[in-house]
């Protein structure tokens, strides 16, 4: 198996058992070893009291494309913590995707960016995330 | 109306029209201005294929502890930015409850902290707000 | 040894080998276990093309007030990583201080706030930093 | 005058006055426009206590970097916050150097990110900026 084997059958099987990001309607690709595309379309129930986007949700599906980036190498890995910037308001109705590139793996921790834009290809939110990797296999546990 | 009056209606006002908060069951209260309260049980839905509750859940969870504490003051503010630690992992069932204050606030510009606990209050998550106001009366719109 | 004198002497230890802080010219006290106030006067040569104190100087103050305090418990700790919001420019003649306080602390991780003010008492930035103790002792190699 | 003489302008214009870097002997080149690498060597009196260099100084380091970077366009730009992960620390004779990329820029805001190596181009630090532009010209204060 390459490593962009790999990566798939890694996202497929975490994909499998999330249940958070179907319930979000999240769906994703990927394209490239340690990245990521998750794509979500703004519910009516995802919108916030001011009728924007909860910035939970938009956060939520950055950390699923960071979550696929991460775990590319079979090697279980978690957010250990993130970064977000909030650059402009997303509606309901609006398709959103979140791009994740690695900007640094060492031995444990890894760096990611993580971009989402919106259907305009607007940058909605810049993403940092960290992670840390638990040194347990992935694709064994399918 | 005083200064927990007005902040407590000004989060209801949100949370009447707050979607995306009653779909992932949050439920809230205001023991001061400026600060909040906000629980969310981790349902099975929430979860992800590591088995545990997605870091937007918590997220999400954290940002509307932030949203009420921040829009104490009748002018509408939204999260700028926002940085999360994750210290331990959650899973379904769990009760989970954000605690937020206020760390700073400027003209336009505001800094909480919003800590979030499991049911046996050991810290799962902190979270670091900055906050933007529009310097738009919230009760006006009601 | 009570936890202030304790805290005290692990200060001291560090300050009479931190060259860093001493060619600043960064003094502090520890008024409390876990806390720390530190003090630098902005010079000349800490100015920046623009005539405003160099970023770097403004974190090296409140990076030596957190590492003061979160080195109050006999355990070697090192900055992790950390967040500086820069609120105001600092002049050449501004009297700085950094008050540090202690957020959280576990087994390892430990999560601090740091506020610099200027002589005005005019917040100039808010500083987080995430700690991480080595396990070893200080006092012992004094 | 094409992208990149304005880029090198704006920095050789900052750099000629600012004392701060000068007083940490960072030198520093800009490849492409938008871009910077900064260079410092660790002197004797940039090692805290625990004998490694003081984190204040590879963040000043990176926020001279992240400094040149964002001023490339003659529209007089400042940082507004920064991350910073230590990775690794470093010792008196060190040669560090921090290379400087532009992730995205709209009108007033920036994000940049800055990598600090060391001489054996090992990761020291990752340093994540967010700049505020001021509308004003770099050039016409020459």
């Amino acid at each position: 198996m390459d490593e962009l084997g790999r990566a798939r059958r890694c996202a497929d099987l975490m994909y499998q058992n999330d249940r958070s990001s179907k319930s979000l309607g999240i769906e994703f690709e990927v394209p490239e070893p340690a990245t990521a595309v998750a794509r979500m379309r703004v519910r009516d129930d995802m919108v916030n009291g001011f009728g924007i986007c909860h910035g939970g949700m938009v956060f939520a599906l950055a950390d699923t494309a960071f979550a696929v980036a991460c775990n590319a190498y079979d090697d279980l890995t978690v957010a250990a913590s993130a970064n977000i910037d909030f650059l402009r308001p997303s509606n309901a109705g609006d398709e959103l995707r979140a791009i994740a590139r690695e900007d640094r793996r060492g031995r444990r921790t890894g760096f990611y960016t993580i971009e989402v834009f919106n259907q305009r290809d607007e940058l909605v939110a810049l993403f940092r995330g960290r992670s840390v990797s638990r040194g347990e296999p992935i694709l064994d546990r399918g």
